[in-house]
């Protein structure tokens, strides 16, 4: 993997560049569409590609192991190769879905035991198995095992969990290390970076993972219900010690702003299943603000789903028929809506690119600022 | 509308030809994917016309008369603007959904009176209203209202049911005769013919029908859970009085063997929800015979959904993967299972037309069905 800055803005910390992976190139910054189980939830990948140029996406570890399975995807080839994508992707490392999705988890030194929410088995996930298991899956970026604390968390909680974090990443860093990719390209491996919402931890946790020297790094617990300033803070702490030659990557954020406030502090990869869930609940979001498409308002609305948009499904459909289709429970309702959410983001990372490029990312920011939290 | 035929099977009474409406030119023997709340589910307008170069689409008066109801539907010019959709659009009258989705109906001379499936508000169906709501709607062709007969059902009842249904048919010609179009294009209106498995009954109500001159004539009551070969046998005595020159539509039919033995018999005319519905399922229709993709035997099966299929998914996909995508409830498994259902069916009806316009449709039928019952 390679990661360029080929721009800087002088008005934030932002930057614009490269990655390279064997699969793609990624303009950075970028945002990673959620393919959690291997799919876009309803956006085909030729909608992907075509559509909205989408460079990479995300897939769920967590996911992928429990279905299809290690044995399916091994045979396929890897994940690519199932789903019929040929663009880079990342996948996490499944310690988040362990939290939040299985049941009886147990996290020890060990690893993390946990039932399968689809038919109760039992599992372990070690710093080194998803090592292993991302390397069958052959994603593009790889993700360390972490411990994702919730939010209030005590400083007591934070600390312990930090520990046991960075124990599990010595281990599975030195495991990636030993171990080579399952298929004929590289896979990178990224640190993550928690604490919660404590400077200290924050910075100590910042310390530790750029010792390592990895790829790209990630900042993990963050966006889990915390106010956005004090996760702002937590990535300009922690974005001042991390490298600045290799990507930073905030993990689930988030919004339209709180993409444009991070980009500001010098993070360069985002993803967040909002555009694809909001919009499967009928929010869009435009440059002119946030749509709930279920008001009334927009009832008998037949102006385009957004003048401005970005995908196909803008001017092909009308804000009324959307409206009816969520409403009446329409597959096609999601599809739109998720597709003309996806085109919103993968737009707005293509603009602050370009504002970078410009020197003018700054007074940019904030004039958006307003109109994307305004709601319609 | 226009309706010529071009050519005749000389081995049954299979007929090639092509119906012209304000929107669109259409091939018969043609099949109409059924887009019952004014969205084929799981397919984007686009992929309709571009992919598989649809000429028709069916809606449902009783859905789209609740929802979005037609204030909406007269404000936006129509469905068709509605939904951006620029070719034919067939309605039904919303009767068989009065009897398999609403509550407390009550059918009597004056019409269908029915509580709605979605709040419980009261409604009365009429002759008369589901012209003036196919009206709003703006659909090329609109149906009578019926009474859909169900299976079994005892002569005594299919009598009387006929007479309801040949009253309401009087009335709602009428109507239409003295009523206009609701935008700047003709709207053609089809009689049904009804009658249950009684060969006299559906005589007579081929004679009632026939005699009023529609620009088109439908058979309905079939396929409602009857043997097939007393579908057959309803569809022979009354293709034997509907007139030659009209196009026939046999109502909500059927599996891809149903489609080719009607069309032997000289039926024009399909819409069905099988390729949707059981494609949302996991069943897949192909040359080869049925597929149940989440059968364990296409667990590790990387080979095309299907290499002779008609759709772009065909070969995008695999069906391991799609497989996993119908297991894991994604709706993209929907959405090619879907599509490849709708491009299997529209291929099959096309190939049926060339067929015909080689004289060797009885022959090509004859190969056909036994593959197409296979299960693979």
């Amino acid at each position: 993997m390679e990661f360029q800055i080929t721009h800087r803005d002088p008005g934030s910390h932002a930057r614009a560049g490269k990655i390279i992976t064997a699969h793609s190139q990624i303009s950075t910054p970028v945002f990673m569409p959620v393919g959690t189980a291997g799919s876009v939830k309803g956006i085909h990948q030729r909608e992907l590609t075509e559509d909205l140029d989408t460079p990479v996406i995300l897939g769920n570890t967590y996911h992928l192991y429990l279905r299809p399975g290690t044995d399916t995807l091994k045979k396929a080839g890897g994940l690519h190769r199932f789903m019929g994508w040929d663009r880079t992707i990342l996948t996490d490392s499944g310690g988040y879905q362990v939290f939040s999705m299985a049941s009886n988890r147990k996290l020890t030194q060990e690893g993390a035991r946990f039932s399968s929410h689809i038919d109760g088995s039992k599992h372990l996930f070690t710093p080194e198995s998803v090592v292993d298991i991302q390397r069958v899956i052959g994603s593009d970026i790889m993700m360390a095992l972490d411990e994702c604390t919730p939010w209030p968390c005590d400083m007591e909680y934070a600390e312990k969990s930090l520990e046991l974090t960075h124990g599990w990443l010595e281990r599975g860093w030195t495991h990636y290390r030993n171990t080579g990719p399952a298929y004929d390209y590289e896979q990178a491996y990224f640190p993550i970076v928690q604490g919660s919402v404590y400077p200290d931890l924050r910075r100590a946790s910042a310390d530790f993972v750029s010792r390592l020297g990895a790829e790209g790094n990630a900042i993990g617990g963050l966006s889990v219900g915390e106010p956005a300033n004090e996760m702002y803070a937590m990535v300009e702490v922690v974005n001042a010690i991390l490298p600045e030659d290799r990507p930073r990557y905030l993990m689930g954020v988030g919004t339209p702003v709180n993409i444009l406030e991070s980009i500001a502090l010098g993070v360069d990869m985002f993803d967040c299943v909002l555009p694809t869930r909001n919009g499967r609940n009928g929010m869009l979001f435009t440059t002119e603000g946030i749509i709930n498409i279920k008001n009334r308002k927009w009832m008998d609305d037949f102006s385009p789903v957004d003048p401005g948009g970005h995908s196909f499904v803008d001017m092909q459909y009308n804000r009324a028929y959307l409206r009816h289709l969520i409403i009446s429970g329409e597959m096609l309702g999601a599809q739109i809506a998720s597709l003309h959410n996806l085109g919103f983001y993968l737009w707005l990372v293509k603009k602050a690119f370009e504002e970078i490029k410009c020197g003018t990312f700054a007074e940019w920011k904030t004039k958006m600022i307003p109109a994307l939290s305004t709601r319609l």
